[in-house]
């Protein structure tokens, strides 16, 4: 059942990734109340995006057919088909990723997937894409 | 540079998987002359396919922008959005995967990536078709 403190959680997750200069993403997963794994980008493995990292870490304890992601930006198509084959059950995501994304965006991919989760965009949305916004701004200057 | 004895380790790869239950598919990454990481499938992480874990090995001593990856089946969305970004030159695979591709079938996701690396797909295809299908047979019987 979708809770804001989840979000907020992933929100923290991306403010770590900052912390330590990395983009800042961040994702959980959480099956029915209990937080399974949370994560953030880590900028020295490409595959290491905080969706892929949930999985892995959620991966070695249980299943995920009733489980939920909160994740602070949209997946891209790597993170999305990885979801879908990891079953996850409802997916939430903050800022819409018009360049990257590959679940509302590019190549939509959930459209070839044989487990298509529920998908709800745009949670915390402002907070969410202001954080990739301040990072990236600080990047250039 | 192509050389038929990559694929023939990928097979190898594969082969391994084979012994312990697993799906056999096989990767192996090259870099020059240098075989830099070899792995193959692992059930019981949805993201543990053989390209995502050589990319992972990889990247852990080097990056790509020369490496050369050979698969023994057409790389899924997932991986081969991975095999963009971490921007491998070659990649060469063996059997066509209709169903669950995504270079040559269903999404063909390079026309939505940055990098693009170059595709040669039927390798040693009979090979690497015949070990997934005698695989799935006996899982039948």
């Amino acid at each position: 059942m979708f809770k804001y403190q989840y979000m907020e959680l992933a929100i923290e997750q991306a403010k770590l990734a900052q912390k330590d200069g990395e983009v800042p993403i961040g994702a959980v997963i959480v099956n029915g109340n209990n937080i399974i794994s949370s994560a953030h980008n880590i900028s020295n493995d490409p595959t290491a995006h905080a969706e892929m990292l949930t999985i892995r870490q959620a991966f070695s304890t249980s299943t995920l057919y009733e489980a939920e992601m909160y994740v602070t930006l949209e997946p891209c198509p790597m993170c999305a088909q990885a979801i879908s084959f990891a079953k996850i059950k409802r997916l939430y995501f903050g800022a819409y990723n018009p360049k990257g994304g590959g679940v509302e965006n590019g190549t939509r991919i959930f459209q070839f997937c044989n487990h298509i989760p529920e998908v709800y965009g745009g949670i915390l949305e402002t907070k969410c894409s202001l954080l990739l916004k301040d990072f990236f701004e600080k990047l250039r200057t």
